[in-house]
């Protein structure tokens, strides 16, 4: 993120160090289901370049033999679990486990063996097993894919951190409905909470 | 947020629908210490006259005995609740217990009865009471200041809804070291977890 | 549990005392489903009375409109999601979502609008949406039932207590598979976490 | 627990498998302070024993350079922190910062570096960042030593266990203020939770 008019002012007050990557990376792929990648409904901007690189980051940690979950935004079909997220966004009411929105996009569909959360909210991590899952993997690097940018897969970034996994965004394979809140929350991450790396960084840092 | 480039986008996506304020609200003031709020530490941009601002909330908030929460970063002097945060972000170990920049503004201090977090992460509620606090007090509702806005507001607000309190951030309250990111991340916060209202607006929904 | 042996050095110490029931409450069934109904698979001891006398308490519950809600252990066909829990008790992972085992008994099949939680744990509130959901609804109390009372009962217990919420026990509604651990865990509930009440007592003090 | 006269039943019903110990162990002391080490204030029963056992374990936790993480029940001295817990049981309210009853008793003093833990709750980790912090440690296993086994030992190992690390109750350095509760809660442990071993076995499985 140089050249970004913030980067001096951060830069002096100690922000933007990295975290590094760890031995034992897991790859998290944050609701890259059909409504998401429809710009008709939830989906639109660079979210289809995000998936079609997701796919070969997802081929990437299956040869590596890394833990791998994907996460769907799944709400009971009569609303019982609604809340304030549906509130504020009511079009999610529709994500009910067998709606074809909720459907992780066919490139990336899960494997025997990787982690499929239903959530309700936005990070990853709540109300879920996800940092159980990480424990019992050993994982202690979190890489992340996925969208949106702004929304869940910053929401699941900041509680990756939270929990001390160290946390890699895999630039080129998340994606935003529109650009400006992609490139903003990029910037906060880097900053504060996750290394910002291209597909292409993470596998060489892997290697 | 009207007038935002994006906002047309995410009114026809269904974004950014109101959740309103409940009849029972808490006050949680975020981070307001005095590291914060001087430029030469963390602070700079708008956080000055967010405190400001902020001082007339919490006596409107004491005046109707909402309950109160304010956070403060706090490590231990070893450094021995130390994590990923921090790794990206040394500088915030300095921020111990008796450290002059983790001591809560004067014209913020807290009264008694008062909670007050000691936080290690960015969120309010990661790893700490303040999710059980607010349901002790029969909360259904968290207005929120403090800074940063796209810090440690932000994360607190995406908890404070996933939690399902409905989420108001009061936003003459909140501030920022650099604009750009406060602004970016008022129109996130606005479109998918809160309402977005002026110190003015809450206090005259709560009459 | 006046008698037991312990009782007046806890007495002594201070413990014991009454939380209450609060004007909000909420009733959670935990895991009253077919394979621990069965003394064959995981069930025995005073569970099928429990389930009778549950059923009794969720018509009362309905009649008053408290939210209700339910857990299920279930584990996924690949064992994708089984962690330390399913290496203590292999048998658990069998409970998977289309197992006959896994299924609520009929007799207190979840109505519409009635949560149902899928839980990997023992705790209702473990990487669950529980907590968020009982706030969403306003609740302040929870009455609890289900089996086993040593088990997921109990773990269930101490969450809802730290979350905050009074905590009743129905102690005639919950089962365990052998008498002297559930006889134990309501001595310790009753001492340090939640209120003990027969249905009847729950139901007079809701009157 | 050979010789429990449950063991058979939980043993048919495939109960009490060994969850093992794994490479990276971390000790956890939970509330072995003065006034739990006090017959007169929350002791009693076999505690002091068990304190006496935990300093040889303390001191082979150390000498191997495991994590070492210890617990303190901490109120604030304006109740502000209180809940349901100290509606259960207030004379815990007693336990402020700097009251001798909430010190960590001398022989277990915390070393530098080691993480001391407050909480207002019954297990380590709810309302803390301990799981934050063994992940951050790499630990994939919890050693449990303190007291009351029946409290908040039991409490914590269940949790340790949701989190998906593999725990071991260290059977003589955990106590409680009565006998029949804690041989009550060892049994049900070791059948759902952890695996039970006496000091000397950890320290040989380790080796």
């Amino acid at each position: 993120m140089s050249g970004h008019p913030e980067s001096d002012l951060y830069h002096r007050q100690g922000f933007g160090r990295a975290s590094g990557m760890g031995g034992r990376p897991a790859l998290l792929v944050v609701d890259f289901v059909a409504g998401f990648a429809d710009p008709a409904q939830f989906g639109g901007g660079n979210i289809a370049e995000a998936i079609a690189e997701a796919t070969h980051l997802l081929g990437f940690a299956r040869h590596r033999r890394w833990p791998v979950a994907h996460t769907r935004i799944v709400y009971a079909e009569d609303g019982s679990d609604a809340g304030i997220f549906a509130r504020k966004v009511p079009g999610l009411l529709a994500l009910t486990e067998h709606a074809a929105a909720s459907q992780i996009v066919p490139e990336l569909a899960p494997a025997p063996g990787e982690l499929v959360l239903r959530k309700q909210g936005a990070s990853a991590f709540f109300g879920t097993g996800l940092a159980a899952w990480l424990t019992h993997h050993g994982a202690d690097t979190v890489v992340v894919a996925g969208c949106t940018t702004s929304g869940c897969v910053r929401a699941s970034v900041v509680d990756a951190m939270q929990h001390n996994f160290r946390t890699l965004v895999a630039t080129d394979c998340v994606g935003d409905r529109a650009i400006p809140p992609h490139q903003a929350s990029l910037f906060d991450m880097g900053q504060k909470y996750a290394d910002l790396m291209t597909r292409a960084e993470i596998e060489r840092a892997a290697a």
